[in-house]
C-alpha cells in the first residue's frame, strides 16, 4: 500500500461514511499516523440518495472527495480499496491492494441491504445504499417509461408503470413521496402518449405501521401524506418471492411489476476475520463495549451502523442512522488519543436529537425527543437540517439552488439516463410496424 | 414504435444534438408530425465536455432532457433508440425498437471520433464525444493517480502521471489547459505523497500549429498560454501506434503513457442505407445541396456535422462545430414548412460568428471574423457565450455557481470516481507489504 513508516502509531480506519469521516477529522494532527480506506474516493451523504434516484439532485451534489477532507492533515493517508479480511493475530488487514499492519483498527464499514437470505429477490430487485445504485434506479425508472411508450401489451405497460417499494422505513417513505411527485409534475408532461394515471406506487410494510422507528403520530401523519399523493400502502404484508415479474406475499395479495426497490432491511457490512460466533450478532453487527471496543480486542474499534453497543436504554443497539455514527466517530476521535496515552476513555452516551422524514413538497414529519410536529414547518426544518449537514459550501449552494428551482418550477431536470441500467428486456417489440 | 397515425405528414429527425434540437424547436406546432430519435434521452452541450472530464462540472449541468424540450409540442414524439439503417426505397428507417415510415427524413447524427482506421489506437485510447466518455476520462485520470500512489516502480509511476492528448484542435487545447490547472490546484494537494512535478501533459499536433482552424494569432497566443501552464506541445508529430503503454510516432519521439486521449479527428456518424459511393464522401459526411437536401433524395435532409455542403466560400464544407449546426437546423425548420407547402426554399448561407477556445483561468483566444483578441477579456467573453448558450435556466445557474466557486477557490469538487473505468491493470502490487 506504500504507506511510509512513521514514528507515530498507526490507526487504520475502514470506511469513509459518517462515522469514519467524522473520526478522521478528529484525528487531524494528533501524533498518529492515520490510514483511511474506502471503496469509493468520495463520502456519500446517504440521506439524499433518494433524490438522486428520482432526478432531483445530481450525484456530485451529495458526494464529497475524501482526499479533499484530509488535505493538509499530517501523516494522513487515503487509499481507494476494499478490505477483504482482518488478520487479528498479525494485526494487519488484507486488501485488494496489499496488506497493512495496524496498531489500532477502526471498523466503520456501515451497513448494506438485507434480503434476509432471499437470493431470488436480491437478484431481481434494486437497492439504494450507494450513489451508483441510486443512479441505476434513476435509469431504470426512466427506461421503464421509455419501454411503456413502445409496448402495445397492456399487462406489460401496467407492470412497467408499477413501482413497488418494499419497506416502510424512512428510505421507502421518502422514495415513495418523491416518485409520487415525479408522476404528477414530470411524467405526466413528459409522456403525453401514456395514461400516467395508470402509474402505481405501492409501499409494502411488513409491520402494522410505516416509519415504525418513529412516533405513532409521525406514522399516522406520513401515512396521510402518502395516501394524499396517491401512494398505496400495504401493511402487515411480507414479500416472499419476486421473479422479476410477479411479487408473491405471505397473503393472497400479488403484484405484477417490472420494478421492486428493496428497502426492507439493512445489516452490517461485516469484514471477514473477526471470530464470527462471538462477535458478529443480530443483523450482522459487531458487538462493542461503551468505548466502541470490539469484545476481546482492545485495539480494535467499531463505530456507526456496523457497531452494536447494547446499553440500558438501547438493549438492541442504537438505531442504524447518521446521528449515532457521527457521535461515535466524534467521541472515538477523542478516546483514541486518550487510549494511546494510557488515559481513561469516556463511555459513549447517545444524544438522541430526534428523527425526521420528508414526504414531498411541503410535507415532512419530525420527532423531537419530547415533541412531534409535521407539515410545512417540519418540511422547512427537514430541509434546513439536511442542507446544513452536507459537507462543503459548494454542495450546500448547489443543492439549495436545485431545491429552490424544483420547488418553484415543479421540476426535476436530472431525468437523464447517463448510464443505462441493463435489465433483461421486459417486453419485446415487433420490428415490422411502420 | 407505437407512433399514432396522423393527418399531418411525418418528419423523422435522427439525432438531438445542436442541429436536431434546433430543428425540433422550429417545427413546433407546424402541422407536421415530428418524431425525434436519439440514443440518449438528453441533449448534450458538447463544448463543455472537457470540464466534465476534469471534474469542474457535473454531467447533469451540461445535459438537458429532450422530453422537456418538446413538452406540449403537438403531434410530436421522442423515441430513445439507435437507428440501424435507412431504407430509402420504402421510405422507412430501421431501428432497435422497430421500423418507422417517414415522409421527410432529417439526418442530424453529428460526428464521432476518427481514428483514421487505426484499430490499435482506437482500442487503447479514450475519446470524448459523449457524456459517458467524459466520465470515463474523469474516472481514469483519478484512478491513475490512485494507482501511482501505490506503485513503487518508477516507470509505471511516470507513465500513470503522463497524459498524452493527440490533436491540437479546440478540444485538445481546452483539455490540456484544464488538466494543467487540475495539476496545480488539486492534484498537488490531494496527493502529497506523489511528486506531482513529474506529472506531464503532452499535446501532440500533426500540423505545424495548434488551433489550425483559427487565426495564426490565436494559435500563437494559445501556445504561449499552454507553455506557461507547463504543457509540452509537439508539432509536426503524427502518432502511429499505441499499445496501451507506449506511443510510437512518425519520428523517433516516443511516449510512455497509461493515458492517451484522442481528439485528432472527427468523422460523420453515418447511418447505413444511403448509397455509399455517391453520397458519403470526405470524412464520412453526407453531401447536401444548399437546401440541406441529400443528393438524389429530395425528401431526405442532412444538417450539422454530418452534412457536407460545398459552397464557393467553403469548398470543403462548413466547419464541424456548433454554429453551422444551429444555423442549418434553424433554416431547415423554416424550409421544411415551405417545402411541404410546395413553396421555394431559401438557400443556406453560413454566418461565421467566429470561434474561440479557453486555456484555463483568465486565458482564452477569440477570433471574430475581422478581429482577434486574447487574455482575460477573451476569457470573460468565452464564459458569457457558453453560459448563455446552455439550455435551461437551472443549468445556467448551476454552471455559473460552479465556475464562480472553482474560480475563487481554485478547486474542482467533481473529482469523483462514480463509475470506475476498468482499464486493464497497468501495474501490479505486491500483497505482502505491510
Amino acid at each position: 500500500m506504500n504507506i511510509p513508516q512513521s514514528k507515530n502509531p498507526r490507526v487504520v480506519i475502514i470506511g469513509g461514511g459518517f462515522a469514519g469521516i467524522t473520526l478522521a477529522k478528529k484525528l487531524k494532527n494528533k501524533n498518529l499516523q492515520v490510514v483511511l480506506l474506502d471503496k469509493h474516493n468520495y463520502h456519500t451523504f446517504q440521506p439524499l440518495l433518494y433524490q438522486v434516484a428520482t432526478g432531483g439532485l445530481e450525484a456530485g451534489s451529495i458526494a464529497y472527495p475524501i482526499r479533499k477532507v484530509i488535505q493538509e492533515f499530517q501523516d494522513f493517508y487515503f487509499r481507494l480499496t476494499s478490505v477483504k479480511e482482518i488478520d487479528t493475530q498479525n494485526r494487519k488487514i488484507i486488501s485488494e491492494i496489499g496488506d497493512l499492519h495496524y496498531d489500532y483498527l477502526v471498523i466503520a464499514t456501515g451497513s448494506k441491504t438485507n434480503y434476509f437470505g432471499n437470493k431470488e429477490i436480491e437478484r431481481n430487485s434494486m437497492s439504494m445504499k450507494t450513489i451508483p445504485q441510486s443512479l441505476n434506479i434513476r435509469s431504470l425508472i426512466l427506461e421503464n417509461f421509455e419501454q411503456a411508450v413502445l409496448t402495445k401489451d397492456v399487462n406489460d405497460k401496467n407492470s412497467l408503470m408499477n413501482f413497488v417499494l418494499v419497506g416502510g422505513g424512512p428510505t421507502g417513505v421518502e422514495l415513495a413521496g418523491a416518485l409520487a411527485e415525479m408522476k404528477k409534475a414530470i411524467l405526466q408532461k413528459d409522456y403525453p402518449d401514456l395514461d400516467i394515471g395508470k402509474m402505481q406506487i405501492n409501499l409494502i410494510q411488513s409491520g402494522d405501521r410505516i416509519l415504525n422507528t418513529m412516533s405513532e403520530k409521525a406514522s399516522k401523519a406520513a401515512e396521510g401524506f402518502l395516501l394524499g399523493l396517491g401512494v398505496k400502502i400495504w401493511k402487515n404484508v411480507r414479500v416472499t418471492h419476486y421473479d422479476g415479474r410477479t411479487i408473491l406475499t405471505n397473503s393472497d395479495i400479488t403484484f405484477d411489476t417490472a420494478t421492486v426497490i428493496w428497502t426492507a432491511g439493512v445489516q452490517g457490512a461485516v469484514v471477514a476475520g473477526l471470530d464470527a460466533g462471538s462477535l458478529v450478532e443480530k443483523a450482522e453487527r459487531i458487538r462493542v463495549n461503551e468505548f466502541s471496543q470490539v469484545a476481546g480486542h482492545s485495539n480494535i474499534f467499531a463505530i456507526g451502523d456496523i457497531a452494536l453497543m447494547e446499553t440500558g436504554e438501547y438493549p438492541l443497539g442504537h438505531p442504524m442512522m447518521a446521528q449515532p455514527a457521527l457521535q461515535q466517530g466524534r467521541l472515538l476521535g477523542e478516546n483514541l488519543v486518550r487510549f494511546v496515552k494510557n488515559e481513561p476513555m469516556v463511555p459513549f452516551e447517545y444524544n438522541d436529537k430526534g428523527s425526521m422524514a420528508t414526504i414531498g413538497r411541503n410535507k415532512a414529519v419530525v420527532d423531537l425527543p419530547r415533541y412531534h410536529f409535521h407539515g410545512v414547518f417540519a418540511w422547512f426544518v427537514w430541509m434546513f437540517v439536511h442542507l446544513f449537514s452536507l459537507i462543503g459550501f459548494k454542495n450546500k449552494a448547489v443543492v439549495f439552488l436545485n431545491w429552490v428551482y424544483n420547488y418553484i418550477r415543479f421540476d426535476r431536470e436530472g431525468r437523464l439516463i447517463i448510464r443505462p441500467y441493463k435489465k433483461r428486456s421486459f417486453t419485446t417489440f415487433t420490428s415490422d410496424e411502420i
